[in-house]
């Protein structure tokens, strides 16, 4: 998930000024468990080295915001530019992405000094009188920018340490299981006119601004998440071997990576296990099912004899649903809404350019930061990616 | 584009046996301008040889009609199952598409062979009064299939003939230039509530069933396809160095394909060149620009300050645009109409296993053989594939 | 085997002109039993169309003889060079190996008249009084070229119809099986000064000449060559699932080609099948083993407790052995003999580009032409390839 | 450098023990100024993360000396024989090599602590009354084991550091500059019979076994390396752009990496850079070209006009050279010696098993540990290799 925001916010300063630190503090402590040697690598490319996840955020506010808007701001050191650039093609060249699992340096501790520098000096700057109005929208999108940040470092952490051969923990203590034991149910919604896209104040991404009208038929959606227990069903009936329920493409990466279960599960002396952030542990078949593909979401629902909801359908009738748990794939492209428009400058320079190929998910997971979800909001990964949270809701 | 059918028709059968022999005829006509060598190469994985297509389309009636239906019928070669099967999973292991460029065998008089044989059972077929009225849908849809067959035809033989460095000509007469000379307009329509999809009698594909509601905003459409004097404009303006016109995933395959122009133009000694059906001639500025990726064309419109449209809108204005000529990239992806349905069997099998990360195409081409086209018609293709005949229309 | 040569001849002018027109012929009788569509396809890299060899071979006498040497003559076609050229870097650009497989033109019958353009050429030539001695030694060296290319023409031709899946012989009449029944028997030779490399007149190859003394330990060789009965044995026994035996680069060739026999051979229903030349038979326990890399000859002998003889080794023994049957493979690596120089010019410019990574074979195999073999000459291909006529000969 | 020893070992008890704590805390110095981020990652496949190969030469004494021969002893953890064997297939699984660098755990404080752990037991051991003579040979085994890793342990910290875009120094202290002042010579060798191999007392690998007559023409050598500065004239007069002094296979390598001058040089600002232990500096004309493949040393011999010795012509010259800077390719690929042969078990499983497609290497170099190198030792690498500190010797 890799996008940008634009937005006019009416947020009061100093409400900003003490959500900059919490939301900066919140990153260190998803790292706090780490060993320093967890910091460095990255076993795909689609997973960054948390310590890039630290720089690159940081990053964000000092070539934005302190360098061309606080008069005197000495650059903490230029040649993290090029470490810690992501794919802000405008500012300069970037490190290509698989590289970046080879970068010993700068260190754990030098990332964590360069955070420090950029956080006293964005302080300095809010009480330095410099600070406009006019930024805030621009920090508010930092802000926001880190909060997306903060999930992929908890995936990404948890796919480091859960392709270790010796599966370390992340957390000792246990994390909250999302049991999901009520019974399910098919909702209804009648044919018509309906409106979706951001309404309202506060902060949203500009995809999904430009709320506008869309027509649905007659529809049905599940309240609940699909189970770890309906998802084993769907193995043990053969669901990984019947290409009748996959797309081409879906089959054929079934066939390449030998795919027969969700990420993280191992079919271990006769027992499913799952890696969690506990460490390896029976699978849970209350749990609803977490880290399938698009293609895996995509086949299960057609083994239902049901189909994944749109995402119009999904906002509709969101307030109706459990979400949260989960990123859901929804069986929408990740296109524009109508009369989306590129924005001008290197913030916004990418607004848009993701937008093929690619499916969206709707709803918001156990990895989301507090305060990062909300009913419009648009995620959209490739349809091989297993590594969020992503889960299964039925419609038909 | 390989796809299928499925429909109630009320055609009459002796119409149906001359459009049999018709069909059947004209995609020999297609390759009689051929030597035997070149209906046996595959240049690349998504050009089939020539003659695989006509074994192909020919295993077609064999298979799912002859085989089946047509008491005491005796297989032409059992092996040719093997040989000329598709993406039928159900009927048997499928050659890998990859190989089908390293069968010198069955040779080419082969080929014609079976294709007069099962010709020939297939009249003994329509005289021996087994053939029912039920068949007639199957037969129908084993025309269509030969039809779109027959568009892949040219596309393949061109990539054939024009990725040779002798650059042969297909055909010495000059082929129709689609010239385009008047002044392009921006046609309006107003928001509202549209109906879209497959309407009346005769023959559709599944995809195209399920006429429905859908609600569109306002938008502006171009009554005539761009031409390559405003393409070259984009190539001279730097269009292919400015990555802020393309998607994250067009720029990659930009900077991997260095592609700097539509497939089969050439510049030589200070002139763009371009290979057509008659041969290397000077690009025609005139002509609709032909054989461009949807990542061109989006990246196209993007540079113009447009957009492409959606299928919808396209679908919606179609009776006020020149279409015909060129296969228009739209900017939809191919998805399921609301109620669309897997059906049931081999034939049905594959419908809507491509409907993932690939982007729809409305229209037709000169390629596109007389009578196979509508205004409901949904191609699709890959987003970065040039090779068949597509081109730009823009809408804002 | 793609090589060059320089020698003094003493060969007579009438002579070589009987010499040429015979193995002029002999190229176009190994391709009379072809289909048109055979002589295209190019199933894997190593493997050359039929009409690029014909072509080929032709475009050496038209570049190094007549274009230089016979005044007044004109190309055939000034295209041909890039079509037909190889790795002579000096000549110009070359087409890209993989390549060769796509391209349908020239045709068939235009190479054939390319043939007989220059044959005529080279009779006119011959007759004309301009062709003096100092181009006997290249003429005889494009006849060796040739030969060479026949050589190939044939193993590419088992490749092309024995990777069809409908397994066509090349010839119905059988083809002589090379039975091995005697008793196989190590032959010892001392330790001392041997010496080896080309001596006498007639032709050589340059990497042949610089006669030479080595010293060799005390050895023994097989006067046979391994049969297939014997290498089953190696098979049953486990050969291929035994790392011990195989090189470590071997091993990971063998997982990543799951290789478990020689190539061509099918275990169908419960018997060990082998595509010959005259079409899919099976396995004749007392034929030599063939089409089996050097990693498994290797493999082969260790499982054995025995070894691969060196070249020098074969060389001293040779008069003793049944040579001829198979290329065999010895634990030599490919490396220039003391003096070795590379010639000026274009016919001399790759000597020696192949020497290293690649082992030595000696000896001649059934698909080698009748007098194209000497016990001094040097063959060599990379370890990992199967698809000449090769087989083993142990040595302790 | 991955091998292995076979001998026979009179060395003194007292002496092994001494030397055992000696190489051992070698290892441990070398590592001295690394960041623990710089022990993890792996750029490339043929490196190895310097945690890795601390871990990797402890887990050889745990596994074939401890663990089967002193009584009692408690492996420290029964994972890490997963995660620190090497190549050794009759061990167990082994850790895919690729997948070395996304390691996080163990930390390198387990590492240590695993090292302390089976240094300690050693030394109970040594001290038990159950250490016996006949484990003499594979202490000794074990200790040369470590140093060849010691080696690698400095070229991998090299790699690490020297493709970082902050060039960080491994020690600020100058290291020794090998200057290369005096004239250079050729020194010439009459035609005979020599004799190569290992004699006398005293440690050596098995591929060193079996000294052996050769028989050699009259050869000169140089008395010198050669240097930067004549290095520097090949790359200023255009040799990687002539293929015609490269081997076919090694112009493919320039092509395919756009090599244009040895690994670690960067022309910056019209200056040729050289990354070197202690940083980014000027390229030192004097020292000997270090960091090259054996594609560059065999194609700059080719362009002076000369050639690389065999490894027979260097061990036969080497007490009149200078040798010791750098591993100084030869032309010989890596075979065995006359009479060599496998042992039996796992120590001696791939004896032999890198004997293929792989060039000798003689000498030593600025990396190879003290008391580490002789004039019969025979190092081997691939030819596209560049990462060892490699030079180039001229004969002819």
């Amino acid at each position: 998930m890799k996008k940008n925001a634009l937005l006019a916010t009416t947020s009061p300063h100093k409400n900003l000024v003490s959500k900059f630190s919490e939301i900066r503090n919140h990153s260190v402590e998803i790292c706090r468990p780490l060993e320093i040697e967890d910091y460095v690598v990255q076993p795909i490319v689609d997973v960054s080295p948390p310590k890039w996840h630290l720089g690159h955020t940081t990053w964000f506010f000092e070539t934005f915001i302190l360098q061309p808007d606080f008069p005197g701001y000495k650059v903490f050191d230029p040649q993290y530019n090029f470490v810690f650039n992501s794919y802000y093609e405008t500012i300069g060249a970037r490190v290509i992405r698989t590289d970046r699992g080879n970068l010993s340096r700068p260190s754990v501790s030098e990332v964590f000094k360069y955070r420090e520098y950029v956080d006293r000096k964005m302080e300095e700057f809010f009480q330095s009188g410099y600070f406009t109005e006019s930024l805030e929208s621009l920090l508010e999108l930092g802000l926001n920018h880190e909060q997306q940040h903060q999930e992929l470092l908890l995936t990404d952490i948890k796919y480091i340490l859960g392709h270790n051969p010796l599966f370390p923990a992340y957390k000792r203590e246990s994390i909250s299981q999302n049991r999901n034991d009520e019974d399910a149910e098919m909702l209804c919604f009648s044919e018509g006119i309906y409106e979706i896209g951001f309404k309202g104040e506060g902060f949203c991404f500009d995809n999904e601004l430009g709320r506008h009208k869309v027509y649905l038929n007659d529809f049905k959606i599940c309240n609940h998440l699909v189970t770890n227990k309906e998802y084993l069903e769907f193995i043990e009936a053969g669901g990984y071997d019947d290409f009748r329920h996959w797309h081409a493409e879906g089959w054929d990466w079934v066939k390449q990576n030998k795919a027969k279960s969700p990420l993280y599960w191992h079919y271990i002396d006769g027992k499913w296990m799952n890696y969690t952030l506990n460490g390896l542990q029976e699978v849970d078949l209350n749990e609803a099912v977490c880290h399938i593909s698009f293609f895996e979401a995509s086949a299960f629902a057609s083994w239902k004899g049901k189909r994944l909801p749109t995402e119009a359908e999904w906002e509709v009738a969101s307030q109706h649903l459990d979400w949260g748990k989960r990123w859901e794939w929804t069986n929408s492209a990740y296109l524009p809404y109508p009369g989306y428009k590129k924005e001008a400058g290197a913030v916004g320079e990418y607004n848009g350019k993701f937008m093929v190929n690619q499916m969206v998910l709707r709803g918001a997971s156990v990895a989301t930061p507090p305060g990062h979800s909300r009913n419009t909001y648009r995620n959209f990964f490739q349809t091989h990616l297993q590594w969020q949270f992503t889960g299964i809701r039925l419609a038909e």
